[in-house]
């Protein structure tokens, strides 16, 4: 058996990453696998630790980022959020293609310490379109809505670090792209081991 | 029946459409034509009139193109080359996608004039791997190297003004992106007919 690859999805928020993965997680070609996110923000009613997430204090956080142990991390609203690099490992070992749905800043992160990653970013098909979807999703105030749009416009930029480009226009095409590409990398890694 | 789809195929010279289009061309799915272009240059040896091109006069190209009659055109070391309207018409009401492969700026042209169309575009990995590849490919005089990168840069300032991008790492992924994106609007069109 060989090595799971290491898929990271990424982009702006509100460019509708979440809706294309439901067209293509069950696909079993795919052979994909979610590794556990680490968060020290409590658990909530119902939440599973190992399930939902790996729950720890902000302490072992720090020592975990220390130690090199996580493939990125980010903090929001006063919680930390990572992806332990042997939880990664461990899928991957076991022949899984591990996809990480990341931001972007994450996307960085992971892309520097491996650089062996199948990169895909996606965009929306205008920024105009990509506001009126922000817009749409929830009511915010103008602030916020303005803060995201400038956070898009600037993450925009970083389309030239990303292996493959995946346009969000209709999110059906967009997960038969994806698919597309996972699957043509999984037959090249195949052939390598050969 | 429903009317075929229009394709464009393009991109940067030297960026491999031709060795794409290959690997794609063959698959019956895809239902695809090639439109006829016409030509002021003469006939080569063993080149048939209505096959490999109209074979015209630069009094009839000027005709057709002051009557609207080409989709596009353009000139190449003093001959005009351009793509039949009522060609590409007559193909698509049979039914059949019609793929013109064809430089940045016939494309531009054929997207004013068609803004249905199937626009997709084909970007080197890198600006570096372009170079490598239009160096590799004939030795030509310095000269002309440096006119077609600079062409090239300028060419990659159009892919806003298209709807798919592929990027030609590996041509038969990118062969395989196409298909995806022309399976999927061929299904497309089918459900509007419904």
């Amino acid at each position: 058996m060989h090595k799971g690859l290491l898929i990271i999805l990424s982009g702006p928020s509100g460019v509708g990453k979440g809706t294309i993965r439901k067209y293509f997680e069950k696909d079993e070609r795919l052979n994909l696998a979610y590794s556990t996110s680490m968060t020290t923000r409590k658990p909530r009613d119902g939440e599973v630790d190992g399930k939902d997430y790996f729950f720890t204090s902000k302490e072992n956080f720090q020592e975990a980022i220390k130690k090199g142990e996580l493939l990125e991390y980010a903090e929001f609203v006063g919680n930390f959020y990572g992806t332990p690099l042997s939880e990664v490992e461990r899928l991957r070992n076991e022949g899984k293609n591990v996809l990480l749905e990341i931001e972007v800043q994450g996307a960085l992160q992971v892309q520097e310490k491996c650089p062996d990653a199948i990169s895909i970013f996606i965009i929306p098909p205008s920024m105009e379109e990509l506001e009126k979807r922000i817009r749409g999703r929830k009511s915010e105030p103008e602030e916020i809505i303005q803060q995201r749009l400038s956070k898009a416009a600037n993450e925009m930029k970083m389309v030239p670090n990303y292996k493959y480009i995946v346009c969000n226009d209709d999110p059906k095409l967009a997960a038969e792209l994806i698919e597309t590409i996972v699957l043509r990398n999984i037959e090249l890694e195949a052939n390598k081991e050969v």
